[in-house]
């Protein structure tokens, strides 16, 4: 990873330039350096433009140089769209002529080859701080600067939008134009060569103009970066991510196209939860987000309203609620007897509020303002299905009428819109796009907006109250000892005892296990354990020790140990001769009637480093596949929510005869886990299977632990 | 449930009437009396058009009566727009007529009201078959006949669509339009007073103009005649479902809409399955689906390419294709060397093919033609995102020109197209939609309708060779005492004994099990069963025993029975004073060290009647909730795809030193449940929990049988 310091960090002028110089201006029609100094060109005079190309240019309101040596000296944006080639040798000329951004929009730049390097060499020798390579560009509305070869200005708003795809991004562009949902910002991002979405992040939460940001991701090359700038971001402003490349197939797509390091989808996932990201599934879901926080920056509270002329389109409103856990809103009585008194009998008399399809203009109005009163209310939505009955674009008229009259009356509560059938849609959508409703064409296009609204107002009411426990001294420096005295040791593998060892030590509870090396162990090991016994092998060579005849169970007494023991050596000889063997480890046998197996354990992801695991244990366990990712530090809250995310946690919370587990002390592993993983980085996998918890607590049976 | 025999059938000749009446016909602007006219008289002159109404009307081109009674005799249908309170004379009217078909479009006529019933009697007094009531009316666009108040006459074309929302009707002939989707038949079908889903498959999977139905749904009022058409139907034609109203809250909002009784939904689903139902989500995937059927009704096979000038809109596709079950097209190396030949040196060298964002229109030309000539590629979707460097509707031609010279070829594979952004998507779609290429905004959408089409193929490909064993006489006669005996008792609840021998009769394994019914009879009991030994209490007043302190395991002789007998009298007698106690019963404790406990049982669904269940059981089994649901008769090939939709089927797999457990012995049980099911329709509930399996085969261990 580059090391980001080396080159000069964004000030807050960098989204004001003075200046553009394009470096491989064209007037070839259609040609990527004609069609961004077009769209240059386009813009407001906030800005110089000059153009460089050897052959002469004529635009009106730019200057032209033959070279780029010849631009006079001063600050300034460069824009470079020239081949491959020729990139670091105008980087390094940039930077001498005082620019200090540059958006490298040429390919063949890439991360590690020889070109790419030469490019960062110039930029760090020149000052220069780089966007791109491989991009579409940086717009930036209210500054009328379009430096990208996206068809068309977007409306300046508040939602900064990163991605790490130039066709996503114009692709996102051309949705927003007729819904007139406007941006700060819109970044491509390109190979990420030395400007990362940490970084843009923290930009972008400083900006003024930004209410909200949006990212199109593949894959983060500056995960904590990015961890810690969306952490404290999302305090304030509303992140969403729209995270692409998230199967194995789409994976490897993901490595053909820009390179980018697409990680487990999972460890995202659980990353994103923790830093009070928005994740969304997929581009219309990121267009509905974008549609809603336009308007309603906030986001919503639960109890949702629906306001429907036809009972089907209802139902299936409710339906994509029930997928994406939103609530009904429970009407008041005053509400449903002041509904009464004008809706036809056979109304639906409950939420969704059908008011049949017969349904004029001043039933829409008169409906949506009594709905709108009720304190129960906390946002509504407006269905409308066309029918031969009504005009298009009147029942939108009466919406307008009635929101705007709620408004004025001091009502901030989230209306948008559902518009059934294109003709009716295309006839209603104006009118309510420009009185800030959001409009949508179908349910669940609308529901699953609106859950978003609700996922970003939970994700900012969350915050980060979470309060970490450190290791103490004594503990590390113990711990600290028994690293050292593996490594010494030439091992990567801990042994049974020693793993036990190191969790007693972070405070895991542990099955009492002694140590048999030699024929004299085996009577002081049982004497000072109570039968009936555990007896396992230790191996460094073997460590699925049940699969392969080194566990034996429910030993009575010192003489059963003995020949069990004797037979399992014999066993392993004859199967694996080479597999070395230290001895034996002894425990008692735990006898918990009604626990549970569980897992718990670290390992290391290549993009977020350590993460803590849980979920069902036992030797069943990949088959189960139920487990949940948590990213340390992970807080007593966080560890909760991971357990909570398993579906063993039904049976943990107790059901007929069996009692709810200690679910405290599961968390409590789950926090000494992220201590481990923070006070111990050399630890590459640990792995506590099976980890028994019933109501008494939980109690570690069996352990491993890998060094890098 | 109205005996559907006692109506007129439906003749070929009802999809084209020769004359239509309409009652209730309004001058009224904007009444449904006038836009249901209006409908009827844009419609041609291949009927006549009679309307009725005491005031007088002066359309062109139709006759108008002041009463019903002054209409001709002769056959034709009748559209009923009049108030609910007139209709049942109006129906007999019109059945005195000679009128055999009515589609009532009033409202107020619910099912057991008083009004519905006389309507229904008139209909089965005079001979007519009614649609409705409480709908939009039925559109025939091969006859240009609408007698609805949609806005408009939707194109004739080749898909059926039946719906029990008229809004939602109203909503997909909106959405057809543009999209140039034509239609054999539209039927509002309302409250399904006589005419229901099954009738209407039957009619149109007859119907030569029909070649795929779509049907919106909120609940059936015909289950088995639904099922018997579908099963039959989707052999030839594909049958595709969205079924509203699945969570329990839509549920409600159903009851409160057209009175449907919504069962619930996994049972819908598993019905649908047996009977080779493609089930949509959302209404969206309905216009996907739609879209694609109407160019490619025989389905697609699943190998799919994917060619984009975006990576990001690739990646995203393969993403949507990860949760829908395509597959992405190896592609052969003669396919990559030829676009080697043409394509930039970064193209992506594999599915998808990235084929860059400075892609011209001839390199999409060149590009399609390839790839559709590799042989290892079934279909393909075009995808388009708007850059500043091709003119929008340039890649559209390039794509159309390209698939119609395949096409001339021989080609017959299904290609599709995804056009990112509103203004790309708008000047693409005119031409695709011309040529027969769908065309889709997302590539969410557009997989997930390739992903619908390839459901079609495999749901048609399956054909219902099901061989379902028969029970044979012997059994039945057993079974048939077994009951006629519990009911002289006065019960409703087999004894633990009675319902194992149940079991067993059926061919169910079970655990050997006596009852001890009195003193004398412990010593001969445990002489006749191996030690160690299980006991239950036997009580018709609990169920769930082990919650009750009735059940004591691993007692080692006959004196260790007694004093568990003795102890737990005491315990039930104390807390239970009125529980009547018939004995104990006795079993071999099983002991299968790798056993798995499972669940499988009977239940009644309100809708669909008898059903099969099978899941992991044990006493946890409500918590773990992982269950799969079949419809008797269920086959040996469906009880293996049961067994497969659950969690537990990965453990029954054998995993680690676990074996395979028998299989084949779990699919015998199902299919014993299931002629349990159709031989003793009293059976209300039959649980087996636990039924133990393992390598060695299966054993019910308990079970619990509740007649209706």
């Amino acid at each position: 990873m580059t090391t980001l310091c080396e080159f000069p960090t964004f000030e807050s002028d960098w989204l004001k330039p003075e200046r553009v110089v394009l470096v491989g201006a064209s007037s070839k029609l259609g040609s990527v350096g004609q069609v961004i100094g077009a769209n240059l060109q386009s813009g407001s005079r906030a800005f110089k433009l000059q153009t460089v190309n050897p052959q002469q240019i004529d635009w009106s309101g730019t200057t032209h140089f033959n070279s780029l040596s010849a631009i006079p000296m001063g600050p300034g944006l460069g824009v470079v769209a020239i081949p491959a080639q020729g990139v670091s040798e105008a980087i390094a000329t940039l930077g001498k002529k005082g620019i200090r951004y540059a958006v490298v929009i040429s390919a063949g730049l890439e991360r590690g080859s020889e070109l790419g390097n030469k490019m960062l060499n110039a930029a760090r020798d020149t000052g220069v701080r780089l966007i791109g390579p491989n991009c579409l560009g940086l717009i930036l509305p209210h500054h009328r600067l379009n430096a990208s070869f996206a068809r068309s200005m977007p409306a300046a708003g508040d939602l900064a939008l990163l991605s790490q795809s130039g066709a996503i991004a114009t692709a996102m562009l051309e949705w927003a134009e007729p819904r007139e949902v406007g941006f700060s910002a819109v970044v491509s991002v390109g190979d990420m060569a030395q400007t990362g979405m940490g970084e843009l992040i923290e930009i972008f939460a400083q900006d003024a103009e930004t209410r909200a940001i949006l990212i199109y991701l593949e894959g983060l090359n500056d995960a904590q970066r990015f961890m810690e700038a969306a952490r404290k971001t999302t305090l304030t402003k509303p992140v969403i991510v729209l995270k692409a490349g998230r199967s194995q197939m789409a994976g490897r797509a993901a490595l053909s196209h820009t390179g980018a390091l697409a990680g487990s989808w999972d460890v995202y996932r659980a990353a994103f939860r923790e830093a009070g990201i928005v994740a969304v599934d997929t581009l219309e879901d990121m267009f509905d987000v974008a549609s809603l926080l336009s308007c309603y920056p906030e986001g919503a509270k639960e109890n949702l309203a629906i306001i429907t002329n036809g009972g089907g389109a209802g139902i299936l409103a409710v339906d994509a609620m029930a997928r994406t856990g939103a609530r009904l809103a429970d009407l008041s009585d005053k509400t449903v007897n002041e509904l009464n008194a004008f809706l036809p009998t056979v109304w639906s008399r409950a939420n969704p509020i059908d008011i049949i399809g017969d349904a004029d203009a001043s039933r829409y109005s008169m409906t949506i303002e009594t709905v709108l009163a009720d304190p129960g209310v906390d946002a509504l939505l407006v269905m409308n299905c066309p029918t031969g009955l009504l005009k298009p674009g009147e029942a939108a008229q009466a919406t307008v009428d009635s929101v705007e009259r709620a408004r004025k009356g001091g009502s901030d509560k989230p209306v948008f819109g559902c518009w059934l059938g294109d003709a009716n849609f295309a006839a209603a959508s104006q009118q309510l796009n420009e009185s800030r409703i959001p409009i949508f064409s179908t349910p669940s296009d609308a529901v699953r907006g609106f859950s978003a609204l609700l996922q970003i107002r939970r994700a900012s009411a969350k915050a980060s109250s979470s309060e970490v426990e450190v290791s103490n001294p004594k503990t590390m420096a113990q711990a600290q000892a028994l690293m050292q005295s593996v490594k010494n040791d030439g091992r990567r593998i801990l042994s049974e005892i020693e793993a036990k060892t190191l969790l007693a030590e972070f405070g895991i509870p542990v099955v009492e296990t002694r140590l048999i090396a030699c024929e004299d162990d085996f009577q002081e090991a049982c004497a000072a354990i109570k039968p009936p016994y555990a007896l396992k092998i230790v191996s460094p060579d073997i460590t699925h020790k049940s699969d392969f005849g080194g566990v034996a169970l429910g030993l009575s007494n010192a003489s059963a140990v003995r020949r069990a023991a004797e037979a399992m050596k014999k066993h392993i000889s004859d199967a694996f001769p080479d597999a070395r063997l230290d001895g034996f480890a002894i425990q008692p046998m735990v006898a918990r009637k009604s626990a549970h197996e569980l897992f718990a354990g670290l390992a290391q992801d290549t993009t977020f480093g350590p993460i803590v695991l849980f979920g069902a244990g036992g030797t069943a366990i990949e088959v189960i596949a139920d487990k949940a990712i948590g990213l340390p530090p992970v807080s007593s809250r966080q560890a909760q929510e991971m357990i909570a995310a398993t579906r063993i946690s039904r049976q943990l919370a107790g059901y007929r005869h069996v009692p709810q587990a200690d679910l405290v002390a599961i968390t409590k592993v789950l926090e000494a886990l992220s201590r481990l993983a923070v006070t111990l980085p050399e630890i590459a996998e640990l792995d506590v299977n099976p980890l028994l918890a019933d109501a008494d607590g939980v109690v570690a049976l069996d352990a491993r632990v890998i060094l890098r």
